[in-house]
């Protein structure tokens, strides 16, 4: 999408020098827009466990281009395919959760592994990372085309001029993906269209990546927006101030639980109690067809308390840490919650836009039907 | 409570200087505990309108105490009366909504009215002020004496040592009081008890009263606990990990509906949506018996901005503020919500518990039955 004034995504082909890559430090956002240079596996590995870069989508394209890299680096080397392999091992080791990351990683050892000749190795390993991304890009744009038609009925209901007034939490937006991103695809595609829009943005404390990243991409981009306090969605619904929402998800089960960032549990019942739609916008990657019952069955990480008793901002002169809680006060920091798919109105994927059930899912994916 | 090891309220006379009061000043809490003597109408006036103090009971003790200061200048005023009138003007206009502040200033006017001598009014008006702080701390342990039976309930029915959690929402602690504090009240009277117990402090963004005051109270008191983000009460319900809510209120409707601070609506819609009690704590000088609607009739402020958009903290030498948004982001910063009667399990009164309906209010208030 658009920072300053220039199209962008969140991992490139450096303009000038085609053996290395460029990718947006996402830590700097929203006090300083960093672009990194990565020319070795080593510095692309760092860039994804330090969290230069995030989101499962941007994770995974970072990574297909990383094994570029590593197609660059085996060709000087004494034993390359052995130094394909410690690379794989090492991108893949940086988020072990992360499963685009896996998935990217394998799909270009396996297409490497046909290709005899170094020269040609390269060749295919930057053609599988374009393909990579430009397929993210394109899953994205295909959610947002989707999400699309349910913002201009709603747009259709209005006076004109009158905005249609969506609230989000976290960051699904192009920054966790290559562009467009998914929550976010919707409305950057509604905003292309010239329909008017205000988003609610969430901060989404602890981390608040609402206030940090998405308000920041929606800033960027020219798309009217306010950051409201976590607390704030179920009083704007009461008074009939959001006409829909639209979350992503860090992964859905077969039967359509969301789990997504801590909170987003909350809004829906908010949506629920006052008649709001409230959707949820996942490529289908994040699927997982082996769980059912998300409350009971996915994990929930618990992170470091820093993230709740400090707090990163600028001071007028630098980013610095401050702590907002009491010297030594206890705190606990849950990542995320699980949205019943009772709760969730549809789900919105790269494929069309499903009920949040098995079998409205298998509809759309019916390879995943097990009888 | 307990602060630094000995009981402290939040307003007392000075204790070698009997024209002085001292206050905390709670806007250095957590990170300093400033007292502050106050020895002038203005400075009273000063310390309410800056929010050296804050907090319904605690205000109007301290205005009360600033009439005492009042009849203590007007002794040596040409115009005793009309000092007394000025100096009652000038504590009124600090806040003009704070119910008990104009009550504890009338309250002190009338009685000083019929006092013709100088010193006669000065000993009048300190004791009406200690009366009036008396009463808040008495109707606190009112409602900490009623909350009680609820937590016993619950630990009842737990094996022995196992803690009773409750969640709790912003500071209606006893720092927003003289003592005890309304929310807290029955949490206190149960550690007094030797109830175990364990409070999950909701942080309340944007201004943070939970992770600042409330964290700080209960620590200091001893009382086993810890900081949650406001997005984390939903996911603790659904894992059972929480027995019950607690609350405050600023205005509760003849009817019910309780208006707090924002975001206590979500919580209550978790605790319905978990089958956890949720109950409100408030001396029943915050019933509005004018007003039914919660959601329609009771106007919500809207407060600056910058409480989003900028963060106080201690930056380990001193305490700072920075900017925690993208540089002029918009944000909106909506004070409070109501919680529709039909969420509340009930409303826990200094007269007793009450359903959170009409009926239930008026039969422990039946002096606000109109037919």
């Amino acid at each position: 999408m658009i920072v300053h004034g220039k199209p962008s995504r969140t991992v490139w082909l450096h303009p000038s020098q085609p053996s290395i890559i460029q990718v947006i430090d996402q830590r700097h956002l929203p006090f300083a827009w960093v672009i990194e240079d990565l020319s070795t596996v080593d510095q692309v590995a760092t860039a994804i466990k330090d969290m230069h870069i995030r989101g499962a989508g941007c994770i995974g394209a970072v990574a297909g281009y990383g094994m570029y890299l590593a197609a660059i680096e085996a060709s000087h080397d004494a034993t390359p395919d052995a130094h394909l392999d410690r690379s794989a091992q090492k991108l893949v080791a940086t988020r072990p959760t992360a499963v685009n990351l896996a998935w990217a990683v394998h799909r270009q050892l396996r297409a490497l592994a046909d290709q005899p000749d170094p020269a040609q190795k390269i060749s295919t390993a930057l053609t599988i990372a374009t393909e990579i991304a430009d397929e993210d890009v394109a899953c994205c744009r295909a959610i947002g085309q989707h999400g699309l038609a349910l913002i201009r009925d709603i747009a259709a209901r209005k006076a004109p001029g009158e905005p249609v007034r969506i609230l989000t939490h976290c960051n699904a937006g192009w920054l966790a993906f290559v562009d467009y991103g998914s929550a976010t695809a919707p409305i950057y595609t509604a905003f292309e269209q010239g329909i008017p829009l205000h988003i609610w943005v969430d901060e989404t404390r602890p981390r608040s990546q609402g206030a940090r990243l998405t308000a920041w991409e929606l800033g960027q981009h020219g798309v009217p927006h306010a950051i409201i306090p976590d607390n704030s969605g179920g009083h704007l619904m009461q008074h009939g101030l959001v006409d829909m929402v639209i979350v992503g998800s860090d992964r859905t089960t077969r039967c359509g639980d969301v789990a997504n960032k801590i909170g987003t549990y909350l809004k829906a019942l908010a949506a629920r109690d006052n008649g709001v739609p409230f959707y949820v916008a996942l490529p289908s990657s994040t699927l997982d067809w082996t769980m059912r019952d998300g409350v009971q069955e996915i994990p929930v990480e618990e992170r470091d308390a820093t993230e709740i008793t400090h707090v990163e901002g600028w001071d007028g002169h630098r980013v610095t840490t401050v702590r907002v809680v009491p010297e030594n006060s206890p705190a606990i920091n849950h990542g995320f919650d699980v949205t019943p798919a009772r709760l969730v109105t549809g789900l919105i994927t790269e494929r069309g836009i499903s009920p949040a059930s098995e079998e409205g899912l298998l509809q759309l994916y019916p390879e995943h039907r097990t009888e």
